[in-house]
């Protein structure tokens, strides 16, 4: 079925998915799973930290007031290894042999550090040789004061934030879910991955690259199938994948031909968000609402796929985190020629170079929207605007740095 | 026991680890688990991509010597869905249906696409109602040739690339095997994670930053404990998990303390590294090699092992990998006070923001080693070196953007 569709610009499209109200929920996990997952609730601290005086040099501790003429002998108390404390007075002339971490007794305010010492025989006596500046000693509360937020909401978490709350005792953080998604790849032209290669067929390579960049990007992905171009497959896979998923990926099918059937249910859809985009590679991209969830349709082509992906499921997904899309948006200078010229704007899949404090990026082999072998080395795109004339070598542009290339 | 130890330059000190010769190896794994995994073979195209002529658009598909004198009607011979083969001759006056994606009849030069078509009620017949520049057609091996490379060996594959190796039935890859790393936190403060917190104890904080450090950086952590300061637990646990390891990471025990167990069996290793490092913090990182295997001993302060994990562990890691360290190097202006002055360089936490093409990094929080509370919002390392004046405002500096931050 042919029908006409009202293209618009990226920017509405995008904005469209932006608009969408998302219900984010939350989940209590253990620590040791939390890297990388962002903290839906400011964490304070439940105490001081360091919460007891603590040594920063291995030496001795002494009163302030016993702090001059040197060098002068001390009598040696006792020592204080890591892990102890201790609880005898502190006097004029006495000194105790502590460790760096080690509890400082109460009335020390100062540790004179080791190679600054010269200590008897036997270790009863300690001579100080010189004072120096520092007390060494690392007061209560120095770090954070019990009560201060220790690690503010709305935060991706990384290895020095769990060292941070593990500090504190905390073993459990509460966190953004992540959202599931199904992703239902369509075309009775794909083959299962243990089938020959035939003419005419083709390797669902959307599905694994969907996967990874959903996961990748900070979602769940427990669907995942390939259906052949047959409409009561396709709605019925949609409809239940709706009913248990935050989010449904398709790709494929929503092309004009008689077999695009997502581009029929998108049609008649609750809400039809966009049904054709001014963008190259994808402009056939698709995305409706229907029982309250999202199914996003994406180009089977794989280099429009991949496209339609980073400019529209990345930053939705990322929301669900409560974070910004990981795109880094630059200014760019193309730096060899691409002469193709468009009616519609063309998100260029390209490499780049940080060189004199610019960006310059280079169109990475075929950039045809159903070539694929340039995906794993482009990490970049950048925007070819919609022109009559080939855009000139050493001109200016938007580009986006992709994450994790 | 006190015993000199010679400072060494950074520099240096990276120099030794990097000169250590790996025994790197590789593994076979299924492409469902290959995301951010290192290919370590070069990878051929078995057939050619696309294999088989292809369809860019839905339209029809004509002999190249009919495509002139539009309008014309032509006889519908039939249609090929994606998925399909056709083997009927194609003659002038007949064109084939065809959808986006399907194999392209052998005779047929041109597909025209749907757009530029008025199909009769029937569909037996299609009027052309002009022609177009593009043949809509994609050759045989536009993409790839059959034979030729399409990955190259030493890449971190991404979901891009996972598409490219499905795209030609590839469903398995040889990388490179993980480092499997040990994690022993010493010291007799460190409490167990559900004990109460007590005077002059702590809790492990630097077990779970290092295990989550490896990880993210490509190591396998299959191995963590911690130890009290006891000179045979820690020599034994020491020589059993260097046997079965090839990397032991330890933290704390490495100061000039009476406890400091650690530094004393790098000095009775077959070959000490180093044990004194002209740097702040974390002056006592130490490495050495016992059995052939690496033990980094970084300091027990949260700040200097986590500085120390970056300069030294981080780069080595990769390099199992056959990667560059994934710190970034950048010239950076300091853009805030840092007045503290030290005789070694300082590796300061920072945070940085990218402004007008240049890089400004700010002091983040407390810097002193063993401070932690900076640990999840510092996201570069920048270097005041060592001097007796301090670092002004505006000076520029070598900084490390750190990675995952």
């Amino acid at each position: 079925m042919l029908t006409r569709r009202t293209p618009i610009s990226v920017a509405e499209a995008q904005k469209r998915i932006n608009e969408i109200t998302l219900t984010t929920s939350t989940e209590i996990i253990p620590l040791t799973e939390a890297n990388h997952r962002v903290i839906a609730t400011d964490v304070y601290a439940p105490y001081d930290y360091p919460h007891f005086r603590r040594a920063g040099m291995d030496g001795y501790a002494i009163l302030a007031s016993d702090d001059h003429d040197y060098p002068r002998e001390f009598t040696v108390l006792g020592e204080i290894q890591a892990g102890a404390t201790w609880d005898q007075p502190l006097r004029p002339g006495e000194a105790v042999r502590i460790m760096t971490g080690a509890y400082v007794p109460k009335d020390a305010e100062k540790v004179i550090r080791i190679e600054k010492t010269r200590p008897s025989a036997d270790k009863q006596k300690v001579t100080i040789i010189t004072s120096e500046r520092k007390s060494n000693i690392t007061e209560t509360g120095t770090d954070v004061k019990k009560g201060e937020i220790v690690l503010a909401k709305d935060q991706e978490l990384n290895p020095g934030g769990l060292a941070v709350l593990t500090a504190f005792g905390i073993q459990q953080v509460t966190v953004y879910k992540k959202p599931r998604i199904a992703i239902i790849a369509t075309g009775t032209e794909l083959l299962g991955p243990h089938d020959p290669i035939a003419a005419g067929k083709i390797f669902n390579s959307n599905g694994i690259m969907l996967k990874n960049l959903v996961e990748e990007s900070g979602g769940i992905v427990d669907f995942e199938t390939q259906l052949p171009d047959e409409a009561n497959v396709i709605k019925e896979t949609l409809e239940k994948q709706m009913a248990s998923h935050d989010i449904v990926i398709t790709d494929g099918g929503v092309s004009v031909g008689d077999f695009d059937y997502i581009g029929d249910e998108a049609r008649k859809a609750d809400q039809l968000l966009f049904n054709k985009i001014k963008q190259r590679p994808g402009s056939v991209t698709t995305a409706f609402i229907q029982h309250k969830t999202l199914v996003m349709a994406l180009s089977g082509n794989p280099g429009a796929c991949f496209t339609g992906f980073y400019l529209y499921m990345e930053p939705l997904i990322r929301r669900y985190q409560h974070q910004p899309s990981r795109l880094r948006k630059v200014r760019a200078t193309l730096a060899a020629p691409y002469n193709k010229t468009n009616g519609f704007d063309r998100y260029l899949r390209c490499t780049y170079e940080f060189k004199n404090n610019h960006f310059l990026v280079y169109p990475n082999g075929i950039n045809r929207s159903g070539s694929l072998a340039n995906l794993q080395t482009t990490n970049c795109l950048a925007l070819i605007p919609h022109s009559t004339t080939p855009m000139k070598v050493g001109t200016e542009t938007d580009a986006w740095l992709l994450p994790f290339k």
